[in-house]
C-alpha cells in the first residue's frame, strides 16, 4: 500500500464479499430476485461477484453504464433513470448488440414519441411504469388513475413492450430508526404491487414489480407480491447507512488512502492530500447524529477508525483535520498515510477510475476498473 | 446543441476569452506575471489562451495536471499542494522530461527527505516556501522564524534551490464585500513580501514571490513585491464567486447542459437528467446571500437565467427544480433542455472529460479535452 499514488480508492474485498452475502440471503429469504444498482460500483468486477454463477442483472444510472456492463456481455439491463426521446439512438444501439435494456417512463407523450421511433428502427423496446411511492423524485403516484392509462397506452404500442412496475423509495434516506425503515419499506412494496394489481385488473398485463433502497431493501420484512429487488451501495455502504442504522462501521468496503502532507501545529490540524474531488463535497451526515464532515479517518493499514479524527474541511485537493492532541502529529508525520471513510461512498468513487483491491487486508495485485461518464 | 448527450460541460469561449484578458489586464497593471491554476480548466486549450502568444506558465494542484501539461511541451510549471517525498518518483520523471516542476515546502524534515532522494537521482529540485497568510490550510505563518530556518536549510542542502516564497489567501472566499477582499489582497501580499524581505536580510535568496487567489487576484490596489500571481476559478467563474461579488452572472463560461426527464405536476416539480455527479455535491452558496441550491436554471440556448429556478435537490443522476408555476412545464416539457450553472465550478467541471466550447452563442465543433486523477 506504501507505492499507492495518493489519493487511491480501497476496496476490501472481504467486506465486499461479506456484504453482497447479507443481500442475497434476504433477497433469497424474501423469495425475489435481487437486481443491483451498479451507479454505486460501476464495475463488472463487482457486478459479476454479486451475481455469480449466475450471470449478472443489473440496474444502471447512466446509458455510459449500460454501455460499458453490455460490452461485457451483460445483457439483462434495468436503466433506472426516467427515458427520454434523444436518448433513443443509444438505446437502440443497445438492442441491436442483444441488450434489451429495460427503460422506465411516467409520461405518455414520451411512451407516444418513444413508439414512433422505436417503430422506425424495427425494434420493440421493454419499458415499465415508473411510480411515486413517496414522493422522491419522478414517477407516477400509485393511486393515481394515469398509472392505468399509462398501462394501457403502452399496451396499444405497437413498438413498446410492458413489462411492469418499478419504483425507488429514496425518502427511506430520512427515514430515523429501525421501524420507520421498515414502514417505509411496506409502502413501498404496498403501493408498487397495489399499482401492479390495478394494472392487472384494468386487463394490463405487469409481470415485474422491481422496487428498492439500499435502507428499504435490508429492512423490509415481507416482500409479497413483488418479483425483484434493486439497491447500490449495499455492496460498499458508507457513513451515512451507518448512521441510518443499516450497517456498521465494519461493514464499510471503500476507503479512501491519503497522504499526510502537511502539519499545522500552530493551528493544530494535519492536512492530507484527498480533497473535495477525491472525498466529493457530500455532506449527508451534517443532518444526522454524528456529523462526519467529509470523511472519518482510520489507520492506513488496519483500516481501524481513529475515533475523533475527522475531515473537517476540504478544498480541491486537500483535506483539514484537526488533530485530537499533539500526539497526532508524532503518529501521523507528514508522508505517512491514513485512510478516510467517506459519507457517500456513490459519489466519492464516481471520481477514481478503479479501486485497488485488498483482501486479509493487504493490498492483492487486482485493480478493478470502473466506468464513468455519461 | 440538441444532438449533445447530457448531462454535457459547455464552455463560452467568448465569456472566457474575456475573463482571460481582464485578468492579464489586472496582472500586466499591477506589474505581475500571471500563473494560473489549472486545477479549474484542466486543459491545454484554456492553458494556451490565457498566455498566448507566450508558452503556458501554469500552477496545477495533481502531479496528473503536471503531467498532462509537460506532455503538451509546458514546462514552467508550479506543483500548488504541499510536496512529499514519496511523491518524488513522478517528480523526477517530469525534470528528466525538461519540466522541472517547482514545489512547495512547509517542513524542514520533508526538506531533508527530498534532498537525499533529489541527491540519489542526480537531479537539482526547484523548491518555494510555502507561507500561511490567514490561516487557511498549509504554511509556515509569515511571522515565524521557521521561515528563514527552513529557507536556511534549503540554501545548504545540496541538491535544493530555492526560488522563493508562495502562498494563498484562501480565507478570501469568505469576505464579505470589496473592502474585505482588498484588505485580505494587502494581507495577503504584505505577508509574502515580509517574509521575502526576512529570508533575504537573513542571506537567503528569495527571487519569487507568490501570490493568488482569484478574489484576491481582482480585488488587490498594489502588488508591489509580488512577482507572480496565481488565480484559477477566474477563467469561467462560478456562482459561488457571483456570491462573492467579484464578477456578474454574465461572466459565467461554463454551464451544465441538461435534458428535462420527468415532470410532478403533482409536487409542483421538474426533474433533470444533471445530479449530483455532474454538478457536484458543492453547496457553497448556502452560506451567501444567494443561497443557490445545486445551481440556477437558464435558457439553453441562450444560457439567460431563468430567474427563480433553481435546482434544489440532486440524487446521484437526477437534479430536482421546482416549478415557479404550471406554465414552467409548459415551457420546459419533457425532452427539452435547460442549462445550469453550477455553485463551484472547478468542483463540476471534474465529474466531465470534455468542454464542448460555445462561440457566438452557438455549439463549435470544438472540443476541448480535461485531464483528471492523480
Amino acid at each position: 500500500m506504501e507505492t499507492l499514488v495518493t489519493p487511491a480508492l480501497l476496496l476490501d474485498r472481504n467486506v465486499l464479499d461479506r456484504n453482497i452475502s447479507r443481500m442475497r440471503s434476504r433477497a433469497g429469504g424474501l423469495g425475489v430476485a435481487l437486481r443491483p444498482h451498479l451507479k454505486t460500483a460501476k464495475s463488472i468486477d463487482v457486478a459479476r461477484r454479486i451475481s455469480r454463477p449466475q450471470p449478472p442483472k443489473v440496474t444502471v444510472s447512466t446509458l455510459a453504464e449500460a454501455e460499458y456492463f453490455a460490452g461485457f456481455g451483460v445483457t439483462d439491463i434495468l436503466y433506472g433513470v426516467s427515458m427520454v426521446p434523444s436518448k433513443a439512438h443509444r438505446v437502440f444501439g443497445l438492442y441491436r448488440r442483444g441488450a434489451p435494456v429495460k427503460l422506465i417512463l411516467d409520461d405518455a407523450a414520451v411512451a407516444a414519441e418513444l413508439n414512433r421511433l422505436a417503430s422506425q428502427a424495427s425494434i420493440t423496446l421493454d419499458v415499465l411504469i415508473e411510480l411515486d411511492v413517496d414522493g422522491h423524485r419522478a414517477g407516477i403516484e400509485c393511486k393515481d388513475g394515469r398509472v392505468e392509462e399509462l398501462g394501457k397506452r403502452i399496451e396499444r404500442a405497437s413498438h413498446l413492450n410492458l413489462l411492469g412496475v418499478m419504483t425507488h423509495a429514496g425518502e427511506s434516506y430520512h427515514c430515523d430508526g429501525r421501524q420507520a425503515l421498515e414502514a417505509h419499506a411496506e409502502t413501498e412494496r404496498l403501493g408498487a404491487v397495489t399499482a401492479a394489481a390495478r394494472l392487472r385488473r384494468a386487463g394490463v398485463p405487469c409481470e415485474m414489480v422491481s422496487v428498492g433502497s439500499t435502507p428499504t431493501a435490508l429492512a423490509a420484512r415481507d416482500l409479497s407480491g413483488v418479483t425483484e429487488l434493486r439497491a447500490g451501495v449495499f455492496v460498499f455502504f458508507d457513513l451515512f447507512q451507518v448512521g441510518l442504522g443499516v450497517c456498521g462501521h465494519g461493514d464499510l468496503a471503500c476507503s479512501v488512502l491519503a497522504t499526510v502532507i502537511s502539519h499545522n501545529r500552530g493551528r493544530g490540524r494535519m492536512l492530507c492530500d484527498a480533497g473535495g474531488i477525491a472525498l466529493s463535497k457530500d455532506r449527508s451526515t451534517a443532518q444526522q447524529r454524528l456529523d462526519c464532515g467529509f470523511g472519518l479517518v482510520a489507520d492506513a493499514s488496519s483500516g481501524t477508525l481513529l475515533e475523533g479524527l475527522i475531515v473537517e474541511r476540504v478544498d480541491q485537493e486537500h483535506g483539514i483535520i484537526p488533530v485530537r492532541s499533539n500526539a497526532d502529529f508524532a503518529a501521523h508525520p507528514v508522508g505517512s498515510r491514513v485512510r478516510i471513510y467517506p459519507n457517500h461512498i456513490c459519489m466519492t468513487a464516481a471520481a477514481f477510475d478503479s479501486y485497488h483491491v485488498l483482501s486479509g487486508g493487504r493490498l492483492t495485485n487486482e485493480r478493478w476498473l470502473r466506468c464513468s461518464g455519461w
